[in-house]
């Protein structure tokens, strides 16, 4: 730290992303990326603009915006596209949090929620899951905070139902509650047919996850007219062209190849079904999961000495080495080929520890 | 505005970036774009990654940091990559401003500091520029806050010394000092030969004008190691991946190329000079300009009109209707065919107005 850096940042703690490897390859199952390439239409699009770099992007975005707002079936009006949905999240930290409104969430959830906030000079209450990591729906509709809810949430795959966001939402008009869909396609129900209905709420989403997009950042919001306004306020006081010309073809190419990414999501579902199951055979518990990831432990093996040999043997997956999360892993569900792969690797790595013991 | 929005921010205007047409082909002088494609190499590079868009980008961006730092000739310490240099320069308001330490710039400057200064509840001193437009150096020294100079200057063209820069660095070594050198690449002296000597200097820099970059959203800062720390700190509690791949590929594959930025700068200054000089023999005063565009004005001819009948002949240059600039408009030097273009239309206009008179 500098002796300029201003004193309202001096114990922020940055976001610390899932590892990406140089050098060696491995199976990279720790950031839940696809394991499909961007659908061909999202390719040539973002092919044909790489030779009119020169030219500024359309700030309105609007081209991207219409398709968006069209797939999801709401008025453009309704719709803000957004750097990954990490800068829609942000802007939604900064418009609809302050001191007057602090922020609350999950105490097990995306780990940027905090960084958020703190980077915002937020307070914020962090609401313990239950022991089962299921959402205490209660406990959010009891406060009056603006809410963040991952639904459904990581690293666990867990999801609340429609009717438990409508009761959070209508518990409490007064405040803004932000629906974080960024996992939603691989199983969740979407909240995004509930904008109309509650003024009160915000749903996210990514491009990085469903879409095969996590290279080319795009994100978007979705709610009613006023909110989105407020959040294009902060966008264009912040970076009026924060999507480049690439992204946004790639983006509307994306959003023209919706059956694309509905057999890239069936794929998912089905590699990850069969993948619980044989870990289920192996002895883990497996969280029922409605995301591309499988969030596992297993009696007698810790989550970080699981994690480290799964690493010996070329394999990466995501390991949280916090008091309620460190019997665990968090497991992309890659390709059929890379799932057997992980699953091979984990019986030898059971078969080993069988024979050291 | 809802009902939400936080009232910290209920008096912030946005910045109004250069319009974007859409519909009708104009000869587009407005935005200070390059009229040059990319580099081949850029597009190359971009090109590539498309097809690898479902992997995150390398959040530490160090290949291109490295890139960027040889050819800068400092370390890979020095330097931050940003998403356009507009998210490095809210960065370093961020970081570097507060309660305690306010901003300060000139009035007639980039207009997205104030914007800046507003998001982030900074408060700013608008220095006044001298009659002639130049920087009044001994008043940029006199004061104690954190300062943003664009050098050249942007409406004006018009660029400080080394030395007076030296003069505001070392009259006092407590603040930083931001030289946002967006324009420096077509005839100013560049200040990143100074950062080793004044811990208190960050230069920032865009790919959107020399590099033709402007669609993919990238720029830099450079500074001693310590200050790009406390910049990297925001970066990573904002948007680790601010830097997308195609972009990130495309910044290596032009900085690899610095030949091509080189000749495409030199024809711009040629077409620059050549564009005042028939300026003048209209009977416009130009002011001596070390960018890629002009600031220009007729006696007589009021600065909206000639803006106004420019459009309507299909060219397009930006124009600001403030008490200090309106007599003005703002000519983005393009190709010679576009110069010439607009030349003519500008003959035509005053022939028009020499008729009804």
């Amino acid at each position: 730290m500098s002796r300029f850096f201003s004193k309202k940042y001096e114990s922020l703690v940055p976001y610390t992303p899932g590892e990406q490897p140089k050098g060696r390859t491995f199976i990279k199952l720790n950031t839940n990326e696809s394991p499909f390439p961007p659908s061909p239409k999202a390719q040539e699009g973002a092919k044909r603009e790489v030779e009119l770099l020169q030219l500024y992007p359309d700030p309105t975005c609007s081209a991207l915006v219409n398709k968006m707002a069209q797939v999801l079936g709401v008025k453009s009006e309704n719709v803000l596209m957004g750097n990954g949905s990490d800068e829609v999240l942000n802007f939604a930290f900064m418009a609809f949090c302050d001191k007057e409104h602090p922020a609350a969430f999950a105490d097990i959830t995306y780990g940027f929620y905090s960084v958020f906030a703190e980077l915002n000079g937020i307070a914020y209450l962090e609401i313990p899951l239950n022991e089962d990591f299921t959402l205490p729906v209660e406990e959010f509709c009891k406060i009056s905070h603006t809410l963040f809810i991952a639904n459904p949430n990581a690293p666990t795959g867990l999801a609340i139902s429609l009717s438990d966001i409508e009761r959070i939402l209508s518990s409490n008009p007064d405040r803004v509650v932000v629906i974080d869909e960024a996992y939603v396609d691989f199983g969740g129900q979407s909240a995004v047919s509930l904008i109309d209905k509650y003024e009160n709420l915000l749903v996210t989403g990514t491009f990085s996850k469903s879409r095969s997009m996590a290279g080319a950042r795009l994100g978007y919001g979705v709610a009613n007219a006023a909110l989105i306004g407020d959040l294009h306020t902060l966008r264009n006081s912040t970076n009026p062209y924060n999507i480049n010309r690439m992204t946004m073809a790639a983006g509307i190419g994306v959003l023209e190849d919706e059956e694309y990414t509905k057999e890239n999501c069936k794929k998912i579902i089905a590699t990850r079904a069969r993948t619980a199951k044989e870990l289920e055979k192996l002895g883990f518990e497996v969280i029922p999961s409605l995301t591309n990831f499988l969030f596992a432990k297993k009696e007698g093996l810790s989550g970080m000495a699981f994690y480290k040999s799964l690493r010996e043997k070329g394999v990466l997956v995501r390991h949280f080495e916090t008091p309620r999360l460190k019997d665990y892993n968090r497991i992309t569900v890659g390709s059929d080929e890379e799932m057997d792969a992980f699953l091979q690797a984990t019986r030898e790595i059971l078969k080993e520890k069988e024979e050291r013991a």
